[in-house]
């Protein structure tokens, strides 16, 4: 059974490639989509497109509007959703996300450090499982294959 | 035409109380709803009902979850929702309230200072309005009867 | 049993009123909602809440934001919805509300002159009912209670 | 990852077309759908099947009502819908299927030139991006695979 | 508690005053709706309220169109639906509404007498409740306030 | 693309097979699905596979399940429903079906006699296509490929 | 804010009337609904109705019919449902309300003592609070007012 | 056509591979899915993934979370749901499962034998089908392509 998987959180190192490779190492079925990586690109994506915007909040208001519509486009395509919290920046994208999972009946898998147990505990506490590192994660996605 | 509004963001300070009263000086007949706003008393409420939990990892887990069943029976009897963001917390509760009134088609205001519209556009995006100051939120809702 | 209906339709002239007019001298329990009918205002909403735009696109989106808030909220608290189009403007408003309206299985009222019957065709084929006037479309309200 | 894209929209000229090239340049995987191009056949397929109407009203809702059986089944095979607007005819079609998008969750890209801001300012804020152009609107979609 | 109950049927006889009496002399705090009893104003209420039309089918689609719209806005502020068959009439939109209260998870109380057992076999095992008479039918709804 | 289409109707001739060859001649790409055209089997199936039931009703109830098992699944699975109805037999199952079509957005097609307009008036009404032959239905359906 | 409970779980002790007499204590205005609590009406109501039936297994298809209209008219006018385990008995019904409760988007409270943890893990995990007694059930509700 | 069913119910007896090896008898084109099979695993995969909990409760909640995961995916991928009772076990799982499959419309078979007939009265009704035998529940299957 074939499985496509929506990748949630920061765009700032290459996590979701570590997550692909050990997926792939395990032979599971899955296709993963997520926000666009290259952060420049997801920063320039409105003025690239739309053109030159007044100011910053509306350069910043373009961009997001076509971020928004690649997400609601894959994340509708998603069986599941895995969101991954790290120590660094603001993340609000990803609790965005992680939330429409649940609202969208996608399962969510949570991962976070446990430095983040206390602000991320409601999060948490709907989130279908909660892990500590990538590895967990993939193995929460093997086990659908056990 | 009476409204209830959810009030969703951090609970450090008495903004929700600010709000009503604005909303009360304009006579707006709308009942305001929220999280628990005793900070003490939200950190606590797994361990003074469920009794004490093995480390801090469960007493956070024990407390978001009757937090999350309130913010679920207040936010479903909800028409809109308010979502402040403010310069300090993760405040990744407020994201997640406002991702699920944005699925649930609750009508959402996001309330954000001009410092944070970079890492909100995409959350500002989705919501119906985004102002910066608890005074124009209220503006907004006074629209409703105007 | 008492009822909400909104009212989708221009703002140019007070068709709602009429409407109202009629609806109460038959005596109907009905509670009518709509957009804000000072055009002025409807237009201007945005800037008076926000703060002037940069230039009248931004401008008009900031004003349809608010606009669009008021609508949804009040859509929602809606029984039914009676669309009235007419001779002038473009009417796009009026198309969007009647068409949410379908979807959201709100039970619709189209009201529109003879002359719009082709390019209206699609979107009255979807309406419950199709009238040419308001005096008809206040008949099928009173229909409920006959 | 293979998508259908519905395009909704005036069927006097070949927009589609152009669209299509474009998107098939860029060797994207999409498939697109929509409503009836043949103008005249798309007013005359109601007689074609049903046999001749008492008159042009009852002419119209027999075309109507197979037009709206093709919008349906396509747009809900779709995974966005793309809403081109222009100068010339009424297209309260567009604006119907644009807002059907909206309610069914269907991500939604509207096409409209600067000189339709203002009438089109609410439907345009509730879209997921809008843009004047279809080269845009093609730069949206290829950005869904970059 | 207070409910809404509509009462799906034919509308030749009077075994709507029947059950509401039965149900008001056990003093059950039930609202029951319904469609049209008044069959000639059922029949009429499209010319009534349309003018002449065409032919036969056209007067008939008329009526048809603002008899749902009734239909729809009653049946979506009720709790539960009772369908009745009786032994003459077609009754396609008993079986109509009865088929959209199993679609909207509106719990349905069927009515027919054993001579329709093979008949209704499908509908009947889709209701929540299959009975034989109307008192039986008030007996149920007595059960939900003992 | 290849579509699904529901065949609901009465079972006791084979009009299914002739919509199905002449959907054939035309070369659409449709799948169609239908209830248990062997009309002994769809009244034997129940103590076929549950055993002696007690009498007839409890033998029906027994068939009920198992043939509303299997409208469901494949219901779900369409992505259009067409519904016949003819001058004999009840065909309760028949307005069943449809209505279930309705009020789960599947686009439905409905076939019948002109003799039938009137009883059917307010199911036609809520039909996307109404029709009066095989012919016309397959028209229809061959126009979502035209 | 008046709010609607419903009590699942089994009918063999007064633990329902407990638990209104300790939240009547706290002066929630919360109104209580659940299943019939007379365990033989509960059997016998299906009979009582419907007259005799041919053996057990149709006595109980008959009684059980009766109590699921009841159940599904009382779920769904709650706001919230609190589903207590104990050691006795199979308590299906229990189970099966909450599933339908966390499916239906109604916040769940379970009760259940720490013998039952293990049998009921995977519905713990789903419900939002899991408590051991009554005490801390009424406490929860006590805490939406707080 | 075909289907994925969800088979749903004990591990501890091998019924699931008796059930597939049956279907593949009749060369039924389903491909079956259900919860882990090897109780240990489903039993250990918590502390497995998430590594050792304080104390028994927290290992079966950390389990548990992961199993629901598993469900959730593949019951969504689920056209249909068997879910079988015995004599022994809690099962209270397989209650669970059965009644979140009637909410989200998944058509279920529910197998239980005779001596079962009383406790499992309610959800029985709330079942599409009830049988007593797994080739019962075989044939139900075949006769979706009889």
């Amino acid at each position: 059974m074939e499985l496509t998987v929506y990748l949630a959180g920061q765009i700032h190192d290459d996590w979701r490639n570590q997550l692909k490779e050990k997926a792939a190492k395990k032979d599971l079925p899955i296709h993963f989509v997520g926000p666009q990586v290259n952060h420049e690109l997801s920063d320039d994506i409105g003025e690239n497109i739309l053109g030159q915007q007044p100011d910053k909040v509306y350069r910043d208001d373009a961009a997001s509007s076509i971020n928004n519509f690649r997400t609601q486009v894959l994340l509708h395509k998603s069986d599941a959703v895995i969101a991954l919290f790290g120590e660094s920046y603001k993340q609000w994208n990803t609790a965005m996300d992680a939330s429409a999972a649940v609202q969208l009946h996608k399962p969510l898998i949570l991962v976070r450090p446990k430095t983040l147990v206390h602000p991320l505990k409601e999060l948490s506490n709907q989130a279908d499982v909660t892990v500590e590192s990538i590895d967990q994660a993939v193995e929460v996605l093997e086990y659908l294959y056990t």
